[in-house]
């Protein structure tokens, strides 16, 4: 079996711990690490804190091979991830012209426009990350990457990410078939297939529908012939149960 | 300012790092303990990996005041959460018979009832957190709160929590204000609002409609009068730029 990259996502935003604000990234961005080779392992939702933000990801950047970071990076007071960036990995920020070009290119007056450059603030050393929503840009600095919390934003700077950039294995793929057969059912049976196929990831999962409950089987790995063969064994095993499988 | 009690939340599930189901646990969890008076100030997302779940549980039952987890207690073999949180807490698991009751209480063949009895296994020292579903219930092992990851049965659990069992502080209230402001143009007056009330978090938070783009600014605390004060600055610095101040 190949390594496994790994990924941790954190989600920097006092408005995702409140339950003000759902959460849309996470599943985004792990679709998308996913067609990389990229799986991600982890995820944190922190507060907009200085301190925990510096220690979190210096914490999660010597541990994964990848770091994401959403939120936090407009033009306000409780917008803090750039200095925080910065003093986790130890440089100073910077104005690069490039940047500031694109954040100025609206006029305003000048106390909006010195609110609106804190954008253009970049930790020296950091390469962009564009962001063809037409706002200001993203940041790489070594392996974490710093993005936009707005879904739509964050959307258009992992849109640019690629195989130049993040350097990952087979993309994972899967396979899912549903039942309506409850859990403790099919347990020991999937137990049986999980371990004749340990590099595949069988999960299941309840659903409760109108016209009953069941179970969606869910395999995951990087070798589609395993998949493949593992998949038939979970549907001979539903017909064998005298039901249908389903395609969820 | 009284001290904040902390909450952390443990989401444990492969189906939510591979973006496959979107989380919605949360944003209801987060919710519940403002009203508890508990402050939700991390989440982690985390697989189906028993040293992670071990070492994750550990280390942030040592750091918060409460820990919340949600998945990983049904019948089958990638339901591991219980044996994990034994593990953590070095205790062995037992069957207490009102949970054998519960999960009995449908008839089943012998293989099957086995894999369902799975979820009768809670360690030892646990209390129990009603089910009011009419499945198997959670449990409580010091400050972790051991949940079920099915949304509906999780909220029903989370609802049976109260005041004798999770002793927070005052609830944590909010204000919310929208405007067709753009970020940067309140950015100044914002940071001069925060700074005179440093106990109540202001957040501002773009949003983008049909009609234009604009901000919500958001404004939590414990302190009704000071974030009646608080909230009435923000509205007169809205209409000082001539616009229309929104409830959201």
């Amino acid at each position: 079996m190949t390594k496994t990259v790994t990924g941790c996502m954190i989600i920097i935003g006092n408005e995702i711990l409140s339950g003000r604000t759902q959460d849309l990234n996470l599943a985004h961005l792990a679709k998308e690490l996913n067609e990389l080779g990229v799986r991600m392992v982890e995820a944190r939702v922190i507060p907009d804190i200085e301190e925990t933000i510096i220690a979190t990801v210096n914490e999660c950047r010597a541990k994964f091979d990848y770091v994401f970071t959403t939120g936090g990076i407009g033009p306000t007071h409780d917008d803090i991830t750039a200095d925080c960036i910065a003093l986790a990995f130890d440089v100073p920020l910077e104005m690069p012209p490039e940047v500031v070009a694109i954040v100025s290119r609206r006029e305003a007056p000048p106390e909006v426009m010195e609110s609106r450059l804190r954008m253009a603030r970049i930790p020296v050393g950091a390469t962009l990350i564009d962001n063809p929503s037409g706002g200001p840009p993203g940041f790489q600095m070594e392996n974490v990457f710093v993005m936009a919390g707005v879904p739509l934003v964050m959307q258009e700077m992992v849109s640019t990410l690629d195989g130049d950039r993040i350097k990952g294995t087979a993309p994972v793929r899967s396979r899912s078939i549903g039942a309506y057969l409850g859990e403790s059912q099919v347990a020991v049976r999937l137990r049986e297939i999980q371990e004749e196929h340990p590099d595949v990831d069988l999960g299941s999962y309840p659903f409760y529908r109108k016209d009953g409950y069941g179970t969606n089987l869910v395999m995951r790995g990087t070798d589609e012939d395993e998949l493949e063969v593992m998949c038939e064994k979970v549907r001979q095993m539903i017909i064998d149960f005298g039901v249908e499988p389903l395609s969820e």
